[in-house]
């Protein structure tokens, strides 16, 4: 509609915008040419059984310390055998994703828990309990209900 | 330390603050004396074979039409039987009420999952799976990191 | 910049990203032979009295037990006559939904609440309301103000 | 009251815990000996016609620029007649007070949406449209939903 | 994969959404027209000594009695020296926009706190501890820590 | 105003609820008997020099595995030095508890900032940008405004 002007700059630019990061991402080249943080790709590559470094750790890598860190705790989290099933905790993570509106999570847990066998239905039912469980919040939040004593830990 | 004057008087009244709610709680005879409201009440009471009626639903009784909806949503996605079991479901809950805040449900469905037989162990690995999505969250927008195509639905 | 590569590759392709759910989003075709979804979307056409049915509903399809629910509660909620005027219901909306960070909320009540009539200077208003509160929520957390007792419900 | 153990302290002086904010609450002989707090003061008082000024402002009062300021948009934004009804105002600023769970403003803003004659019935259909958009808002974000073209800006 | 139909369609016109805002963004040409508007604009390209305005306030242009009490806000807040310096506020404000899920403010003052000297050791350091409170905030929510007397304010 | 009755004996019991945590907080003879969580604590104190452990770790205390990997977390990212100085730090954790609306996070670390020297004039600008940027976020959101260009990483 507009040939010129700062106006429609901006949104053309904008239109290339979502696929900016605040920090680069990491080419294979790049994380090739640093032992420490190629350490952590080949530990991901290995644990997953899969060549794909999704772009989280591809900006992550600009920060060797933390990157080290959070694949460490990820691994032991997500990883390591426990008392609660591997999508379970896939759930759990969309879930707090959800409500924190990080699309990136959203994305990648949701598709880390269809490759753990997360049915329609189950992705239907996980839809409405994060769905109630908003609902219920909003309305415990703006009526300030007191906890009740029958809630204490025993 | 401080006899009289506004900020005392301020500071103890707000003691008792926590026990406020922003509208009335419904004792049993209130809910006794209005038809459609003891309906839902009595109904709470027989699905959970219990006298025991938490404030959430002593606050809703102002509104009997939310009331009734809302009781008829937790009845339809909590309870009954589907492809999620109920303590999943209960986790799930638990990771929503926790990112919202809401004291009043992280309190009740971690007591509502104890009773479904949350172990301290899986409460362990729970609060971990949070913990660490929290993390990854916040680095994923504060990075704001494009999402990988790889993740796309099929 | 980078003729090749898995880096390029990712930002190219992120650039799509932002069309793609993570559930598949229902075509007319597909609504047509699915006797449950069809009778919520005629509903939904019926009542808005338009052709055109939004996004929302095309990824709710794939779950045709909230798709109802969903469409039950806003019919009821947002449509159906009461004390406040719809015009109030949708600025309540934008407003949860600003905080929510939920970006296609904000765009569809927006446009329906431009439908119903907000003006420019009423969403002038709206937004100066929006950005006060949220600066004094900020505010009161921080400095964890204690609740005076005037504001109890007598 | 106790005989050993940080524990048991800590829980006791934990029930004294909600009344502490963060920074002091200025009494009102504190506040008469700031000339720069006392205008303010006073000027809050004349424009409520109320003698009663609540601890949001006593905590404040440690940031005279900050106080100024803040009064300065309230009052711009929340009493100078516009074209949004007060009531109308004073719901919006709930519903951001609510989902960014700020209890002091969820309780001091309800009290003022009362003050203003805010009736049972449309204190239940506001924590309803609340409810809903809490429910929508998890849904679409954990849909990812994108944006119909339809929604743009004509 | 499909060549016809509104699903088809939703998604292609997606693919322009996010250059879409949900109000105006105001050309140079606009700005010119309106000395209100221009006013605050001279200013901001003064006080920056850079003809680059961006489109942040280009929307708030809209509201001409926001855009200027936003403006001297932010001028009185992140311009006017103090006792904190220039780029641990820029810090602050990025970390409020991350966890409040703001994808534009993370990008403008990641962008802002560059152009201030942020270095990428400070970066990195900067993403650990906005992680690091985002875990430990999920921790004292679910388990409803009481807060220790130790903490009282003196 | 009620002598008996549920309505009533919830109210005076909620007043007590805000000392209730949703898992048990060890006492110090509890910690000395189990060697796993006693040896965190040992550290704690030695790290920190003082004998006081705040519930945070108490409760955490019925994990050890995730006692451990948040200790050391916090003592990598908070007190190892490094190019952010420790008060900077703990704004930056203020701010993320202030937005997550962690009131227990809030108090800890303010009183840990206050240890560390923050001064009420720092406090008052902290506030203000905080204030700021939660208003200009809302503002953002609500907006839908597009990222500039400009923006891009170099």
């Amino acid at each position: 509609m507009k040939l010129a002007g700062i106006h429609f700059a901006a949104r053309i630019t904008a239109g290339r915008n979502h696929t900016m990061a605040t920090a680069k991402l990491w080419t294979d080249a790049e994380v090739e040419a640093n032992p420490r943080v190629r350490a952590v790709f080949d530990d991901i590559r290995a644990t997953r059984k899969s060549d794909f470094v999704n772009n989280f750790w591809r900006a992550l890598a600009n920060q060797p310390a933390l990157l080290e860190r959070t694949w460490a705790s990820i691994k032991s989290v997500m990883i390591e055998p426990g008392t609660l099933d591997p999508l379970t905790k896939e759930l759990i993570y969309i879930a707090v994703s959800t409500v924190n509106s990080c699309a990136y999570c959203v994305h990648s847990h949701t598709a880390a828990a269809r490759a753990k066998g997360l049915t329609d239905d189950q992705h239907g039912e996980f839809l409405a309990v994060v769905a109630m469980a908003s609902e219920t919040n909003a309305l415990a939040t703006a009526l300030q209900i007191p906890v009740d004593a029958e809630f204490a830990v025993q």
